[in-house]
């Protein structure tokens, strides 16, 4: 019986955990569950799941949480970082799974690799922000860290049973997402509900606006450089509109191994709770007879300078990344607002990149102060264009 | 430094063996070469190599061998079975590459693996024929049979670091064959030098006749079932033109695993040499944006009757695998000598397989009379035919 702690529990990948749970009751126990606002839905899974922690964003959401569920139900509930933390630490949890949007992940990871806990990690900006020093923690206090992300999760599988030392290329497929096909031209006018509909994988709100600029295939570049201790180089993106192929790697002797399976996340959620071993999903096989065909292309970094600028923020390293995540953070929150329109993001992006002084090797107060100088400039980017 | 014995060192295979060997010389060193007729390329090949052993096919043979040798070269020569055996025997050797084609390679592998030698297996034959014995008999000695065939090469790197009891499928991959697209009633009429030109893969010329006639693929069948320890119903077949896909593997959560590389046998002949380490053979890469796309499709038993054929001795078992393989053989024979058509290979298949009566759990003797019996059956019928 594994017992876990889930940071996110009713996002996307929060509410995938706790369907696997119920389908696996003998092998997880919900220990801990934190989430944002949705005061409902967690006295629902307080509810179903009985935790004995509950976590959410401010006092005001707890004291509501609190008079929605009953005082039998014996759960503690707490709120803020500190909350978060508790959650991510308790001493009776054997897994943390970190599926929190944005940089408010990157604490609660650190704290819960820190107390020795193994992490199925679904947020990406941690790593994006501080994969050196998330990665080093790992290390030094033995800890698992499971990709979560369905290219990650597929790297880390097609490298099991193969010497680390003949790796050469980690090949991401990148759906091309939204706008793939649509002429370069036609971007500027690009409204938030286009940008949400993405072609295969069913996502939050901001991942899925991060696919349509591909940022979040930049991301992924960067989150795998740290996962898999690789260089920039070793990093490619093809582009793959079927979403069949997860990811790639190549080896020294010129064999790929590739991951496969149809374009939903539980597999990969599902691998990172019981790896080494699989659980037995059921789910339906990509039917290769009625696919017809997997295609492979180039992607276009004129059409998604997004791509571009995380291509660079990774080869600079140090603060930049950092920046490139909370200007990010920052411009699609204004785009999802309708402030500001789909090309504007990766121009606040460049713009603000451009004005950081980056600090290499930084220490983990110097990425925090980066992030907030970044959105702080982002911030002041909108304003003067509004 | 390894020590190797090839048998059917002059072959294609064997060939691709000891160009590796020349690339890796601190890691091979070649002690036994062992070949049938071209006594010139063994000549050159103790030249080059200087095994402490060589075989050829026949007393006349190793007579004229001999001439050719120069005495200094300290080269023993042998012949006939003992000869294939010794080379597969020798105290000093750690692998057996076989690459003998046909029947002939069943006895040496067996007395290999008797003799506590891993065999790198490139003979199908071995495993069609004489398939649970030679896996028993490798389980009791404690040694490792590698799989040449890029199919089965695929499918056991596919399931590096998965634990076993996760599989659920093995889907072996197939081009097709230069007759994928030819209408079924062209058939009657092709000639062995069409059936030779194999659109993807350079090969021997009796596996090249096996992959037109798709009896090369229901070998594979059998081959994997017993090498992977699975039902014939976990082993499927898609036909792949491309054949960048080697072969994949599904696992109980809906994952696929699937293993790529251009169509050249070195990778995985060179992979069954050093594993689990590879060789930086430094091989190009599948250009996926060039090839455009990877398809699927099903494979037609009606148009490749030699298919169905395999899966019903496979699913039978016992005696007629053998039977089937042994037909086989002197089918292609006979069609590579233009004495027969290209669809009365099938034919006479058929017949002789209903003409057996099979032996359940045979014994090594069984096989071979079965081998024996079936091979006469087969003249007969092609001499009452002509």
């Amino acid at each position: 019986m594994k017992h876990l702690s889930i940071l996110g529990s009713t996002g996307s990948i929060g509410r995938n955990v706790l369907k696997i749970v119920e389908q696996f009751p003998d092998k997880f126990k919900v220990t801990a569950v934190a989430a944002k606002y949705n005061i409902d839905l967690v006295a629902e899974q307080i509810r179903v799941f009985h935790p004995d922690v509950a976590v959410v964003y401010d006092e005001e959401h707890a004291c509501e949480l609190r008079k929605k569920v009953p005082q039998a139900s014996g759960v503690e509930i707490f709120y803020g970082i500190e909350g978060y933390i508790r959650a991510a630490t308790l001493q009776r949890i054997d897994m943390v799974v970190m599926a929190i949007v944005g940089s408010a992940g990157l604490i609660p990871t650190l704290r819960a690799i820190e107390a020795g806990k193994d992490v199925a990690l679904a947020n990406k900006e941690t790593l994006v922000m501080a994969g050196e020093i998330v990665m080093n923690a790992a290390i030094r206090h033995g800890v698992h860290i499971l990709p979560i992300d369905s290219e990650h999760s597929a790297v880390f599988q097609c490298l099991a049973g193969h010497p680390r030392q003949d790796l050469e290329k980690i090949i991401l497929t990148a759906s091309g997402g939204p706008f793939l096909t649509t002429p370069i031209h036609e971007l500027a006018d690009i409204e938030p509900e286009d940008a949400l509909a993405h072609p295969t994988w069913q996502m939050g709100r901001k991942i899925s606006i991060d696919s349509a600029t591909m940022m979040n295939k930049g991301f992924e570049i960067i989150e795998a450089k740290h996962l898999f201790g690789v260089d920039l180089t070793q990093i490619d993106v093809v582009i793959h509109p079927q979403s069949v192929v997860h990811s790639m790697v190549s080896f020294c002797d010129g064999t790929i191994i590739a991951q496969m399976g149809i374009p939903d996340m539980k597999a990969a959620i599902a691998y990172a709770m019981s790896h080494p071993n699989r659980l037995p999903l059921r789910q339906p096989l990509p039917d290769f007879t009625k696919i017809g065909a997997l295609t492979f292309e180039k992607p276009d970094m004129e059409k998604f300078p997004c791509l571009f600028l995380a291509y660079e923020a990774c080869r600079c390293g140090g603060t930049l990344p950092a920046v490139l995540n909370a200007v990010n953070e920052i411009a699609v929150e204004q785009f999802l607002n309708k402030k500001i329109g789909f090309l504007t993001i990766p121009d606040i992006v460049r713009n603000v990149m451009m004005a950081h002084e980056t600090v290499y090797h930084p220490s983990l107060d110097a990425i925090l102060e980066a992030d907030r100088w970044a959105r702080e400039k982002a911030r002041e980017f909108i304003t003067r264009r509004l």
